[in-house]
């Protein structure tokens, strides 16, 4: 075993799930945090340090046992979630001490993985950004929007959760294509960062604008591409203003994140106005970046440039302290966060 | 002018839009019996004594002045409808006496129009056969199934409104094209007349069975395009039933007809399923035909060869005596119908 020369802890703080929340809202009383022995690397292993962890809204899914691309998990067992950690102690001629990787890491300070189940991050590029834009977060945006939604130059498109993480990229890679892109969001702040910072050409507050005399404003000809994180009735109000042959890309629906799926009673109402495909010959799709797979090295390569040129910007909200962890996923829920929610241990 | 031996009466009837049936089930006191002067033919028209009228239910939208691919209507105007029509005297070079033509007669016993609307029911081709397969009805199944749905040999196809006209013809369709068709219609004899007489491999009654468990055992791998004419709570449950790469089609929606669709309180709650898509990248696409016209020539080549083999059969329900017409577009909204509904003069 090669190991660096720091001073490693005998324990060491990991977090629990100790409840579903099933059918309800997140809670931080749905996390424990417990100490246990520092934990040795086997054959083919690497003991890292956690440096920062990324949350996601599909971590509460995971929490929930109703993830479908994601391994079950138990009450009782670390938190999953990505993060970047760097190599303290190797058995594994894959990576050497000091090195920083990107992988399943949970939330924990110090993990034991498989050196298989790991990835160095990209030389140049800072372990935000890898947890990013040039991460999974990255590429959600690019594949939802350039392989679902398909954008044309000209294109009206409209984005949803456009101050999230995905949201905020996905309307920047549809500003290089040549569409004009108008953001949905939560806040004047937010509204604004979207328009001075990131360069929409408009934003609009649901929270204190009426979205659907908003969209006509702003969308006379109808939109072209709907880039959909949200659900409920922006979804509904987007779909009754399609233009010809519109796309509608399901990416998330964080209005349906606090029901159980398996009751009815629980799950915001449907889309009424679903019937607006049928005018408009449009077409709504889901997906997940999985059914992309060979599309994932070009994205890169594009999203790095991208990045590299200063094309795209990641806005990004940290949040300090490991024993944070759980109030950093709680931002996601209540909208709190700007860009990519991350935690730096 | 030219004409044929035929007495012709001095007086006629026709029917006329006595009420908009906006926000409510379609009744037979929205139209009125008149009596009127029998029409002369100008310059380039003929005058048609109408032998079929054909019946679907977008008639009921545009008596609602909300159908966007129909002229306006308003009350006390003759109720729009095609029909195929016989011409008695014409003053059209195109079309001499006795000429069966199809086109928007309107609820008619005669009716003048100009000879361009018209164009002539094809050669050895029944007028029902026109009004029906080989007519608009055909033409929305095919490219509703094929250039929407896409389906390919093996695929578990599942149509709503089986029964009706299009449903019929569309699982016909499919069932040439190598699926496995499975038709969802309301009651027994609607069931065992899908099977028996039009080869469709099972059939669900969703009045007497219960849909969701039934599509469980019968899709145990998923339904790969789903071709609904209903909407409601049956693409609800289809929904959340489909396979990886799905397309759902959406055609028609009987269960929100009676709403007015500016009326959220009135309209079918949408479908909460819609983000089974997701989990299974699958597509939910609408259509008008009119969304296809460069694919209109071949489809009907290929239908008309289809019927000409018995490949494909027209189940046809007709209704007698022009004083029924109301009481034939009726029956779409109650279900009465089996296949495609016609009136004979």
């Amino acid at each position: 075993m090669t190991t660096t020369d720091q001073t490693l802890p005998s324990r060491t703080r990991q977090w629990l799930i100790a409840d579903r929340p099933l059918g309800r809202a997140l809670a931080a009383t749905d996390f424990r945090l417990e100490e246990v022995p520092l934990p040795q690397p086997g054959e083919g292993q690497v003991l890292l340090r956690t440096r920062y962890l990324s949350f996601d809204p599909s971590q509460k899914g995971m929490m929930e046992n109703l993830a479908s691309y994601a391994e079950p998990t138990d009450i009782g067992s670390v938190m999953p979630g990505q993060g970047i950690g760097e190599v303290l102690a190797s058995r594994s001629p894959k990576y050497a001490p000091g090195a920083l990787l990107r992988g399943p890491l949970g939330w924990r300070e110090y993990a034991v993985l498989d050196a298989s189940r790991l990835e160095p991050v990209p030389e140049g590029v800072s372990p935000s950004l890898a947890l990013g834009v040039l991460g999974m977060t990255g590429l959600t945006a690019y594949i939802g929007l350039l392989h679902v939604g398909r954008p044309k130059p000209g294109d009206v498109l409209v984005i949803s959760g456009a101050a999230g993480a995905v949201g905020s990229v996905a309307g920047q890679i549809g500003r290089l294509g040549g569409c004009r892109v108008i953001g949905i969001c939560g806040g004047r702040e937010k509204c604004e960062s979207l328009v001075r910072e990131l360069g929409f050409d408009a934003a609009i507050d649901y929270k204190s604008e009426k979205l659907r005399s908003r969209l006509r404003e702003l969308c006379p000809g109808g939109i072209d591409v709907f880039f959909d994180n949200v659900g409920g009735a922006i979804l509904n109000d987007c779909l009754a203003r399609l233009a010809p042959g519109a796309r509608v890309v399901i990416c998330g629906g964080i209005a349906r994140y606090n029901a159980d799926p398996r009751k009815p009673e629980q799950v915001p109402p449907g889309p009424q106005n679903y019937f607006g495909l049928v005018h408009t010959n449009a077409t709504m799709q889901g997906f997940l970046v999985h059914h992309y797979l060979e599309h994932h090295a070009t994205a890169m390569q594009r999203l790095t440039a991208w990045v590299k040129d200063g094309a795209i910007r990641q806005k990004e909200d940290i949040v300090e302290g490991f024993e944070n962890a759980p109030r950093a996923l709680l931002r996601l829920f209540s909208g709190t966060n700007v860009g990519k929610q991350l935690l730096k241990v």
